[in-house]
């Protein structure tokens, strides 16, 4: 296949770590919530033995999060969601697929309930914050709604746990899958979640002081010698091996939960309010089409 | 600067012209609505001069419609933008900035009016979709809200007229600035506009049957060999040597329409409704901040 560049613009924003890994030898990008994101260093198959078995830390900046906070923010995150969330508890993170009001799928972001009135959805690859800007201005909701200065960098790979023991301690190793917490690194609180778009097992930092979060990044790469830690990302090949799907290669507006797979995220028979709740209904109770 | 390849995926949609393009000579790519955009033939500075002097044929497929319709279409396309749409005349095309409820913009699109109950929004690169579904389901609107399969090839530069008047006849010269009507081309009817994203002049064709329109992309080569027609895309020296503001590169949901100079689309005076009106009265009578 023939190759073409990317031509650069303000427009597809760089991230804090974007002259570090163009440094580290990144090859190619793909466009992801108007950022760059890196998809290759070099060969993929090589990156995907490495990550298999030591540990990558990847620049996935272009997970943007959607902060959604206010008296009404509860309301507004469920209203886009077929996720019951109604026992959320704050510390964890949650796989919520959102959906229009004809059934179809928006976005399927990982959403973190910050506190009772605060949350970030951290989305794929859609502009979740224009859906629910008009449900909020539509439904006259007391929420404020704003893409926050978050970056994340994830640290996947079997060998991640001991690095990250190494620069955070023994807590770290402690947080349970979907959990997040916040650690420090030389003064500086840090938002950590054990999560990741791999099944390599890892971690997610959601870098908001952004020097810091740069020191990390560079830190990680010191420590991390000793288990042969790598620049990376996404990694094609592991996520078609996983089964990791993703909004816009594997579905997109045009297909509803069930198509995906999505079942056990859709709650059909919660007391809950969401969008497309009937319509859901109506689609299951007439039978799936397409998978 | 260094060169970075683009990752090909199928979440960075090809456009019904992208083999063509290829075959042409393409060499970069921007992504615009999650769509390939190619953005060089080569030299930038080669491709400004054919521009300005010649005619050339564009794949601008990424400009991607929001096809509203129905009952209540006029009242959410209104909602959506601050420009007062209440005279606009089937036929004519509109440049209406589209506001959030903070006064910010969301894109700039330009609006067709279809009939009187159905318009396309012609979208710069956010997701306007989700923000109509969101307006939509919250005010219990009476609309269909769909991205129709519309496919633009923009045909620009002095001797476009010249072009297009040997393919479409006499008539597709009598059409006004940012007006569009329905063409014919070997029986097909393409709806063509006198638009595009440079100030050389020419016409917007909205593909809907995409096999005529691949045969109409090929016959604008075959019959404007003697106008010495190329292949192009927006070219970035000419888009600022006309002061051609672009959604994400020169402004976005940071900005309000009086930071952008689009004080005369803006209609405060208006008995109109649209989100964010009292927000920009407010700014207006506080003064603007910042150019």
């Amino acid at each position: 296949m023939k190759n073409f560049s990317i031509a650069k613009s303000r427009r597809l924003r760089s991230t804090p770590f974007t002259s570090r890994i163009e440094k580290q030898g990144v090859t190619a990008y793909t466009i992801y919530n108007h950022m760059l994101l890196p998809a290759a260093f070099g060969s993929i198959e090589d990156s995907y033995k490495h990550l298999k078995e030591y540990v990558q830390v990847w620049d996935v900046a272009a997970e943007r999060q959607v902060e959604v906070s206010g008296k009404d923010s509860g309301k507004l995150v469920q209203l886009m969601t077929c996720r019951d969330l109604s026992k959320s508890k704050v510390g964890r993170c949650y796989y919520c697929p959102i959906i229009d009001d004809n059934g179809n799928l928006v976005n399927d972001p990982v959403v973190l309930k910050l506190d009772e009135n605060k949350w970030w959805i951290s989305i794929a690859d859609s502009d979740v914050i224009f859906f629910a800007k008009g449900l909020a201005a539509g439904n006259k909701f007391d929420v404020d709604i704003t893409e926050p200065v978050v970056d994340i960098m994830a640290i996947q790979g079997p060998k991640s746990f001991a690095l990250m023991e190494k620069v955070f301690g023994k807590k770290i190793i402690e947080l349970k899958f979907f959990g997040f917490d916040y650690f420090d690194f030389k003064g500086i609180k840090h938002l950590i979640a054990r999560s990741g778009w791999s099944k390599q097992g890892g971690y997610e930092v959601y870098v908001q002081n952004t020097e810091s979060g740069q020191k990390l990044y560079d830190q990680l790469f010191e420590v991390g010698k000793e288990f042969n830690v790598g620049p990376g990302c996404p990694n094609l090949i592991e996520r078609i091996e996983s089964a990791l799907l993703s909004y816009g290669n594997d579905f997109d507006n045009n297909d509803n939960p069930f198509e995906c797979g999505f079942d056990k995220y859709v709650s059909l028979d919660s007391d809950v309010n969401f969008l497309g709740k009937e319509k859901l209904k109506k689609i299951k109770s007439e039978g799936i089409k397409k998978k």
